[in-house]
């Protein structure tokens, strides 16, 4: 694509060779001479000065001297548009692999791709455009939307609903049995695990993430919602649209996320604890059980609480040696004074 | 099941509708005019009295108005009985998948189920009434109980010992090497993994969870005990009997664990440590290693103390910038009175 | 193996019987009369007094007497280099199972083990004498050295690259999308992930851990590091030679990792961070985005900071009930001082 061919996609104005032609995308450190790339910040300014990039995206009203530039509202949202057209996904090749096992009365849409010693149960459903990876399991009823990418030996428990354009990577299991025991003459005794779990369009679910079922209500993610890999979503949890959770998160029982949440790497949730929308979970921090937090709030710590706070405790707690020997002074000083 | 059934069943006294035809199992909360459920607590007993559910469990003594109900000494643990009789699990088909690779000298059970793609090393064997689900892998020599249940893609490495009517959910894998090296001339050296993993009857193991083999002993996992998703136990580990372990928590090597601990969601335990019988660790906890963990203990925190302990440290902690303030007063009190 | 051949591989000195059989290893609570063990520190040297160990490897200078020892430099690394030759791991039986998939373009090296339902992608090539457990996947243009293990079900991205003798255990997940997204018109859409992995020879990763490819960058792991159970690597994440992350750990995107790190269970590391040659990170220690830390240093807590500077901290937290009640009694003190 030329860089003016680009720039009529997104939407930008062009300073320098509209005509260059571009072929890949890439970072502003890595990027050869046929390459977009784009600068965010006066870092990723100066960084742009010196790349080789062919074509750097900014934002409107910069510039870089001597440089073929596209400037747009939204340089590194116009990059992910531009990469989409410039290095689309390998085509998947629909068809169904002679080796995969399709139950006689499962649903498959049209220009499915159904990968190697792929298990699709019966009265599972698969929409149409949606590929499944070598191995992938559909449990008997699974629903699952139109456009996914299930990439190999995700499993997929029984009664799933699943929406369109999810993308979910290996490894993942959705729908397994929630951790509920009833303790009785001396051992744990399973609680029934029946409810089931929703996920709604455009979800992204990462690698070995598992999302357990409900035990007797419904396991939600919402709309757009982001999951990375390794997180332990349990029982029963609802999370709100266009989320973030981040890698090893885990989220206990009935614990209700709301929208526009992020949640940084390894914090955990407790049961039926509620985080409001817009609100922000930092890294390895622990929300107690039944806690509610805010909309729009920042937390931070174990058990966490709010950012400023936790900040202001945490310089006060580094200061805390030379508090002691404050507090030593005094009391000599004092001792001294009223002998 | 009629009211009247079910009373029989789990032993209780029935106040109401005792002809009543129940289909299934609900929360109060969505349960339907012809769902059992069942109330804990005056919360639980405020909403039985506004759910539409056709019975309601309650305990002795217990009364709802105009309900429906069965009154049982434990109702949380009669409904767990009853819903095993109104919703057991969808008969397992017996059976051997044509796509499953079976070694000539393994060993099959009465009443196997065996999905696709299952694969089962020489020497091993698979107990009565055992299901493989698809993909399942069982490594030379492993020996599998009955009545086990062990879903699709879970691994067995060799020679691991599995009891009775244990469940192990997808893609959790059992007897890996342990992380075990010895440096020397600049590198890292792998140290013998050559031990054993034993799990011992009516255990569960969640998604994705991971059981190391012991290096030159034996790792254990006692008759009862519970392993939630993503879960990581280390070479050589020992956990008791009846034992519950929250999702992500990650157990170190030569740990053990003793018989009715409960650890909370990412607690995490050192190497050697010993935690007493009937302990309970919070969430996100971190027990030192080598540390003993007395008997009947509540543990939190990291480095890990007892919770009474924690909670009083941490009320200081929170006080702490008044605390500063005053110290602060003082020295400047003092200094005006003895200038 | 009698005594005195294991001496002349390792390079020993023999005290006692050197023509005995030797027909195993085990540790010195459960070695037999025929079997090897190793004896470390004094406590090692009394438990080896009282061990049935048929021979003990020890120190140079130590003596246990009426013990058949070998005296090394080094007895633990004595130790795994006569395991290797006392317990080889099973001949792995070279051959291609005829349920694989193995696309036509793929190139094979000699004395390859290829499991059953293995996938093997176009353009993927596999080094001799590699092992690929049942239902491994192999994504196109897969490069995956010579002499490698990988156990069942591990599922590698296309293009991802291996070195030698690496080994990767089962369910582990190698080049998976990173978590990136641009948030734009009210939702998270998908930044592009088009780096590479690069695995360097003599890496080990264990069981369901997860490393994702560079987004436009480069994720790469280290000659020699060795990484634990249930770890995630993210997007462009670089770790240096000789490391070892062990398990539940997660590394954000971008982080850099130097050479011989150590990093302890469940720990994390924030964006951008660099981890310093020969640090180590404590267990559940949390390393903020951005963070630089110096080599050789020891880092603990969240946010991890100096381990000496922790403990003096803790110590001071610990006493701080104390502190509050000293400050308590010398404002009343200055109250009745000062009337």
């Amino acid at each position: 694509m030329r860089v003016e061919e680009i720039a009529r996609l997104v939407g930008g104005r062009v300073d320098g060779d509209s005509s260059l032609e571009i072929q890949g995308v890439a970072s502003l450190e890595t990027a050869a001479e046929n390459d977009l790339s784009f600068a965010e910040g006066n870092r990723g300014l100066r960084r742009a000065a010196s790349s080789k990039a062919g074509c750097v995206m900014i934002k409107q009203r910069e510039t870089i001297a001597g440089r073929t530039t596209l400037a747009v509202e939204h340089p590194k949202w116009a990059f992910v548009r531009a990469a989409a057209a410039l290095c689309p996904p390998p085509a998947s090749n629909p068809g169904i692999h002679p080796t995969a096992i399709i139950a006689s009365d499962a649903r498959l849409g049209a220009g499915v791709t159904i990968g190697p010693s792929v298990v699709i149960e019966g009265g599972a459903s698969v929409g149409d455009g949606t590929a499944l990876g070598a191995g992938v399991f559909l449990g008997p009823g699974v629903s699952l939307g139109s456009h996914c990418v299930l990439y190999p030996r995700v499993t997929v428990y029984a009664g799933v609903q699943i929406g369109a354009r999810v993308i979910v990577h290996a490894g993942a299991v959705l729908g397994s049995d929630g951790f509920g025991y009833v303790f009785a003459e001396g051992r744990h005794h399973k609680f029934p695990q029946l409810g089931g779990l929703v996920i709604e369009d455009d979800v992204e679910i990462g690698s070995n993430s598992t999302v357990d079922r409900g035990s007797l209500g419904t396991t939600v993610i919402g709309e757009g919602s982001k999951i990375d890999n390794l997180v332990q979503i349990a029982h029963n949890v609802r999370i709100g649209r266009h989320s973030l959770v981040a890698a090893q998160v885990g989220i206990s029982g009935s614990a209700k996320i709301g929208d526009y949440v992020v949640m940084g790497g390894q914090a955990g949730v407790g049961e039926q604890a509620r985080i409001g929308n817009g609100a922000m979970i930092g890294g390895q921090a622990g929300i107690l059980a039944s806690k509610v937090v805010p909309e729009k709030s920042m937390m931070w710590g174990t058990p966490a609480r709010p950012l400023s706070e936790f900040k202001k405790m945490y310089a006060h707690l580094s200061r805390l040696p030379e508090l002691a020997r404050k507090v030593k002074e005094l009391s000599d000083k004092l001792s001294r004074a009223t002998p």
